[in-house]
């Protein structure tokens, strides 16, 4: 509607390249992809209002999708931008749109050749689990509700025969594509801290709902349901119906994205 | 209306007195204190569940009131109760009917004479003020966004006048009790974390607005619109309008309430 369109491609050569880092809790979302203009997005929001800045249809391209009801504490996206605005102008106009669950904390000029997607080498995230009776009022937004008694050791050892280069196809729920599987999971705490069991994961990269299955899987071998072992079989199987329950998304939070320093 | 009226009174000696430990967030709320049956408070959520559970109107007395959006990390109150479950079933009978913003965290029974106002010995209070250009998403329901540059050595010597024993009237809204408006504060803490500016009180009792008055006047201080010392004239003088601007509900937590050990 406000899409004045003065033409501009993304090969113009006037437009400049910046590299956001993005805060917002997901509760309300349907998740960071953009659907039809009726469902409530992460980056339909952000791209409404770069357009409205514009007088243009612009994209924003997201380090990877969250899904619906999953936070950021530091998401990334690229958004390729004509305005003469500084950095910090273009931060505060667009804060000032945002809806007070989502805010850019950062924006910088990059190489036109950053992409937040392609570029991205590494990806933290954060599943909290809150593990007491009583619920948390002040975190109850952040995190899954699951009181059973867990064995932490024992998650422990399962969790590392999650680390590595593996197919973690049995660790994802299946789409159409047909890309690799494979990825490279370099390390996983879980700590226990005011009455959450807390999973942090780090990798060079998640398929879709990698980070939930394998906190499913991982919960089922606290409570004794399966054996740290089973995880080699799982892997060996490479089917979804050997691998844990999907935990829900409330509980997620994408920590950080990595890229190589240039 | 659920009210079965079995007819027990207060001096009912198969009555037991327990002692209440409480978590809210205040959003949601007209504040601690029951108004008519129109208006959403913590006490009268309380009051409702005890009042179903014992099929009788139930009284809970809280350490004292918190206004409308005042969170509380550990609210303490009184119930007299004539039920047969043991503490650890009345506190989950209670939390699962309490909504998701509030919790019961303990519940213990205490000597008859127990009273949650009169007995209460010392109270912490805290107030954050969110003090970045860039909002916390996830803590923007517990903090007060205020970006102004603050000087925090000039706001501690502020504080500084503040400790002690003084007539704090001017450091209250004022209400028709003609109640003694003196007060002890043992301790005043400033701290500065993760963009915030942490305020945190300790005393022997605060008055009507007292935490958000003394945390809107040191503001001020902080901004160099008054001087640490113009707190001793705000004493003398002893009226509400040399005092700071009343800050919003939002920023202020009830942390703890204190006894005497029995």
């Amino acid at each position: 509607m406000f899409y004045g369109g003065k033409g501009k491609s993304l090969g113009d050569h006037s437009l400049k390249n910046y590299k956001l880092v993005i805060q917002y809790e997901g509760t309300r979302y349907k998740g960071w992809q953009r659907q039809d203009t009726t469902e409530q997005t992460i980056q339909g929001k952000l791209e409404q209002i770069f357009s409205k800045m514009e007088n243009r249809r612009v994209e924003v391209t997201g380090s990877g999708r969250t899904d619906a009801g999953v936070h950021a504490l530091g998401q990334v996206a690229n958004v390729q931008l004509m305005t003469d605005m500084s950095q910090e102008e273009i931060m505060n106009y667009v804060n000032q749109y945002l809806p007070e669950d989502i805010a850019v904390i950062s924006i910088t000029e990059v190489s036109e050749r950053f992409h937040s997607r392609l570029n991205a080498k590494r990806k933290m995230y954060l599943y909290r689990v809150r593990n007491a009776e009583i619920r948390d009022v002040f975190n109850r937004r952040y995190v899954y509700v699951f009181p059973e008694k867990l064995d932490l050791q024992a998650m422990r050892r399962a969790a590392g025969y999650l680390i590595g280069t593996h197919d973690f196809q049995a660790f994802c729920t299946k789409k159409k594509m047909k890309k690799s599987t494979v990825r490279r999971i370099d390390r996983i705490e879980i700590t226990k801290e005011d009455g959450e069991i807390r999973f942090l994961y780090e990798g060079n990269g998640f398929l879709y709902h990698m980070a939930r299955i394998m906190t499913g899987t991982l919960l089922e071998v606290g409570t004794g349901k399966r054996e740290p072992e089973d995880i080699q079989r799982i892997f060996e199987l490479g089917k979804r119906e050997n691998a844990g329950e999907l935990v829900p998304g409330c509980g997620l939070t994408l920590v950080r994205v990595e890229y190589d320093e240039k």
